[in-house]
């Protein structure tokens, strides 16, 4: 009945600089286009091809998504967009600095706000410069949509509806579908897809660039648990590196 | 009742080259890249921000949006694509060196085959290297509805359909919609936008990477005949350089 592929977008500017991102909207590295560009040759040598792409309204899973589409000549796939695959909004973190943040609110909170199922960061005022309250992205969303912060609990309830009223149809009709979404979001819909625990997603990383495959059965439940890594090497290898991420 | 901006790609490879095009998927020039960003700081410099895009399926219009709307801090807009606002099929002209034609054919039938409003040329073969019969991207389309050549009348035709159901809509609501395409399925649309006659469209171009901006009235028809170019006198030049393609 489907099959699902999971693509976390490259590196970002603030990925390399250690801040904390959510829905501020910055770019990639240039080591995460080039991450893009491996992901779409990966799908091309799986003979993985998409027959519809799904990405947040963020631009780096969007280009990330244009970058690997374009390496598979796959660009003409017909795409929706929502912010309902954004990543997790990181509240009045947005901005800082995670070394810094770790050194200021010691690890135990840092770890908290990082991987906790349930414990929202503060939430972020809206004159913050780094604030969504005025995108205009997002003037469709009605304030009590709109977050100013969000656990991963918050990501896995506002992005459901989208995976059942959106995805799971084209499933249904035996398509492959592309998500290329972030960290927080894809790691949600991993959690719903293969009943992972609240306690145990903490330890559940996800590589950036590297498509997770998963062919679902009748009940749109994964047939392999856990999907299939295109790269399972360099998968396991990022994985490390993520799970080393804000530390010194 | 909404605002309609066209936008034709930048130069392609086979157009720096001299080649007739169509359906053939060929990627943007450097040249055409800036033209794409160009377009982008065009759109933001006058303030005008689509809601929606449509494009069509081929590489080089895809990628005149996509760095046109990044370059304009757009990249999230919802995008639609559709084959029916595809490029002309050239028909068995596709691949063929524009000079070269010119030479073997003559000026008039050559003039006739670029210009003539229902003079397709000669149908492509489903096995030249240059048909689009066996594409994957076109594989929903039954093979009466795949062309193998196309005049401007046969654009028009299967363009209009799209113009009503998709693009209308959208205008109805007060919508800024973009429509990144090509040179002839646009000259298509503006034909049926201005009212041109079948024999005066022959000499209407439309430059490259320069937005032309339709304010609309009830009836859907242009307050300003002609609509409005975001850079008048580099329209005005590039229309030049246009209708001088092919001579030597």
């Amino acid at each position: 009945m489907g099959t699902l592929v999971l693509l976390r977008h490259g590196e970002s500017v603030w990925n390399a600089k250690g801040l904390f991102t959510g829905w501020v909207d910055v770019d990639l590295s240039a080591t995460g286009e080039d991450e893009a560009r491996r992901g779409g040759e990966l799908l091309k040598e799986a003979g993985v091809t998409p027959d519809i792409l799904h990405t947040s309204l963020l631009k780096r899973a969007i280009r990330t998504a244009n970058l690997a589409l374009e390496t598979a000549d796959l660009h003409w796939l017909p795409v929706r967009r929502t912010w309902r695959l954004n990543e997790r909004h990181y509240g009045a973190l947005q901005g800082k600095d995670k070394a810094q943040t770790r050194d200021e609110y010691g690890e135990e909170q840092f770890m908290t706000w990082r991987r906790s199922y349930d414990t929202p960061p503060p939430p972020i005022a809206d004159d913050d410069p780094y604030s969504q309250a005025g995108d205009a992205r997002y003037a469709n969303l009605p304030p009590e949509l709109l977050p100013r912060t969000e656990c991963l609990k918050d990501v896995l309830d506002r992005a459901l509806p989208y995976w059942y009223d959106e995805i799971v149809p084209d499933l249904a009709a035996g398509r492959t579908v592309l998500v290329t979404a972030h960290g927080n979001s894809l790691r949600a819909l991993v959690k719903h897809l293969d009943g992972i625990g609240d306690d145990a997603i903490a330890g559940l990383n996800i590589p950036t660039g590297i498509p997770l495959v998963y062919e679902l059965d009748d009940a749109f439940e994964p047939k392999t648990a856990g999907g299939t890594y295109l790269d399972p090497e360099a998968a396991k290898a990022a994985i490390e590196a993520v799970a080393n991420q804000g530390k010194k």
